[in-house]
This record gives C-alpha cells, sequence and structure tokens, in this order.
C-alpha cells in the first residue's frame, strides 16, 4: 500500500451509514473512490455526489450510488487532495478540476478532509503554484486591472503546446497571478471575494477540518481548530 | 424638466473630454445616455461602455462611440441608478438589470454617480426589497442552505405569470432572500461574498461616489466620504 493509498484507506473510516459522501478529484481522491467501492461492496449504504465530470464517471463506473449536486443541501463528509496545504490548514486548489464545485463541496460539507504528501506543505500559500482566478470572459481584462493594483502579476491560462485559452467548466477564463509576499493571505481572500466578475478562486480557507498527511510508514493526521476529530 | 432629467443633466456635468462613461440601464439612465447624445452632438469627443445590452442597444441607436465591456480596464465614470440607498450610500440593486456587468463597473470607475429620487432612500438596505443573489444553477440548493444559517429566507425567482425561472444574461439563476434586521448590512456582503456558487449580489457597498437626488425644483448631491468631489 503506497502513501496515496493509506491517507485515503484512513479517510474511507470516517464513512458511516447513510452519509452523503462529496468526492474530489485526482490521483489520491481516486484511492478514496475505491476504497468507497469496498465498503459499497460489503454493503454500507451511503450515497455520493461528485466535484467534477470525471470522478462521477469513476462513481458511476464502479457502481457507486450517486446524486447529482443540485439535488444536495447539505454534505456530510468531502474528501478531496490540494496543491499547497499551509499549517494553519489553508489550501491552495484549482490547478486540475473544477474550482467552484470543489469550493461548495467543501463549504456545504461538515467535513472537509484533505488527502496530501509532505511535498504539498508550504510555508504560505501561492509558495510553489499561481492563484488560480476563475473570471467570467467579458470581465477579465478589469479584473486582471484590478488585480494589478493587488500587485498581482500574471496572465490568461492557455492550454498547454496550444494557442488555445483554457476554459473551466462554467465557460470561465482562468487568470493564474502572482501576488507579493507581503500580501497576506487572509486580505487577499477576502479581496479576491469582493472583486465583481471573479467566479471563485484557488484559496480555501477555513475551510479544511483536517489534512491527512503520507508519511514514510503511515499516516499524520492534522485537525483545524474548528474541526472536531468526530469518526 | 422632470427630476429624473435633472439628476441626469447634472451628472452628465461630469463627464469631460476622452473619457470612458458606463452607461446603467433603467428610466434615469436612459436621460443620462440622452444627455450624453446631446454632448455628442456639440463635438465633445468620449466613449461608451454598457452594463446591459439593452443600454447598449440605446447607445449605439443614438449614434453614441461605444467599445466592448471586454476592451476595457478602467472606466472615468459610471451612472446609474439603484433600488435602494441607505444613508451610508450603500446601494441595492438587480431587480431588473445585469448585476455582475453593474458591480464590475461600479468597482472599476473612477467615479460612480448614482441617480434616484426619494422614493429610493431606506434606512438600511433590505427595507423594500429582497437581496438579489445571482447564482450557478447547479449550487442554487446548496446556497439557499447556506443562506438560511444565516436566518435568510426566499426562493428562487419566477417569471411574472409564467411557470418558468428567472434566467440572468449569464445564465444563473436569481435567490431573492430576506434577511433578519439583526444581521448587518456589511456583515452580509462578506458573507455573500464568501459563499462559493453565488455568482453575484445585489448589495453594492463602498462602491458609489455620490447619490444625486432629485428634489422639488433641484437636485441634492451626497457625496461619499470616499468621493472627491472632482468635476
Amino acid at each position: 500500500m503506497n502513501a496515496k493509498q493509506r491517507v485515503a484507506e484512513r479517510a474511507a473510516t470516517f464513512v458511516s451509514e447513510g452519509m452523503v459522501v462529496g468526492l474530489g478529484t485526482g490521483s489520491t481522491a481516486d484511492y478514496f473512490i475505491q476504497a468507497l467501492a469496498e465498503l459499497h461492496r460489503e454493503g454500507m449504504p451511503f450515497t455520493t455526489v461528485s466535484s467534477s465530470v470525471v470522478s462521477q464517471i469513476k462513481a458511476h463506473d464502479l457502481g457507486l450510488p450517486s446524486i447529482s449536486l443540485d439535488q444536495v443541501t447539505t454534505v456530510d463528509l468531502y474528501v478531496d487532495g490540494a496543491d499547497e496545504v499551509s499549517p494553519d490548514i489553508t489550501l491552495l486548489k484549482g490547478q486540475g478540476a473544477d474550482l467552484v464545485r470543489e469550493k461548495l463541496l467543501a463549504k456545504a460539507s461538515r467535513h472537509f478532509l484533505v488527502l496530501v504528501d509532505e511535498s504539498k506543505l508550504v510555508r504560505s500559500i501561492g509558495q510553489n503554484f499561481a492563484i488560480p482566478i476563475e473570471v467570467m470572459p467579458f470581465a477579465w481584462r478589469m479584473v486582471k486591472t484590478q488585480l494589478e493594483v493587488l500587485g498581482g502579476q500574471g496572465d490568461l491560462r492557455r492550454i498547454a503546446g496550444k494557442d488555445n485559452l483554457m476554459i473551466s467548466s462554467h465557460g470561465s477564463l482562468i487568470l493564474d497571478m502572482v501576488f507579493p509576499d507581503e500580501l497576506d493571505v487572509a486580505t487577499l481572500n477576502e479581496r479576491l471575494n469582493a472583486i465583481p466578475g471573479v467566479v471563485e478562486h484557488g484559496i480555501f480557507k477555513n475551510l479544511a477540518n483536517a489534512v491527512f498527511l503520507g508519511v514514510a510508514g503511515g499516516v499524520e493526521e492534522r485537525w483545524a481548530d474548528n474541526g472536531d476529530e468526530a469518526s
């Protein structure tokens, strides 16, 4: 069992009867979906809701019961990876999948567990990646100007190797922006939330309840102050 | 000259050569567009950018130079109406037109002048209208649940007299929500900004520089503390 599989198996111990479980997207989240399939085979009743079309297809192929996101009011448990995790369990997400659905699940979930390995730990969000900011296509220039006023630098995300812009599943464009170190993440989070035309951004603050870290030979758990260690 | 026309004419005195001018939507904003057409006929060079397809058509029909919103980085002057105005010049907008474009123009403008009559003055935002909240269709149930946690009550906006839901120009649904008086507008504004799946909402806080109020026989100007009385 590799590290990704170990943290996924640990997260699966938090699933109990009748839960609505949010499925993340990515290689670690895939192991969690596999662990859920095992629970399902053992006869545990629960249902799933997906953060992306990719995870929806995987759940379907494994025969997991699922409901559509627009039928859900709250979620019991959401399990997903992250691109960066800082010591206060703020996350950066959005290098790959659907920012809006992921943040909506994170916000609507009673428990949001994040599965990572040590390579994702950073001192501060934005250390290794630019901040992805989904913008409505008609608004991108004005939004970029306002981000530049905050000291941000960057540009629209392109499809690697192609002369095309990346389009999100909501038809938005994505600005990948680097901000000065002096701008603290809490302030940046509030500023980004307040800019009209910004659909969503990659800073997940005060949303994760725990990070499960795959370390040599085990799983290290870091619970947020707001996260009760329910199981 | 009626009150709406008077405030519109007064706002037009703030237009100067070379400006990018944002056009609002509604009966008072229409008088401002008329006033701009007069300035254009007199030979003043400026260009316009519209907050809605409706005002874009009006500008076109009057022969006003215009550019597309996605070509703009900043706007010099934006003039529009509002549904409610509180004493600190917080606005409620969004009963009719495009919330996102309006708030984007308000945010990106050096000066945002609001034209109203006394019927729009309220003690506090939300006194006469529910707060319009644009939500992504897949997210509306989860967003509504989170708004209910804040004490909000309301439902999806419907097309009057039809069994159809109102769809915004961005393909969003609109929740019209009433919140308890105890929830102050600054807090509500921040909470709404932070909910994923919320595209935009009708509270315009710290955006207007001045309110021009049509009163008997004249125009009363109320400038915000942040609004320099440039002309």
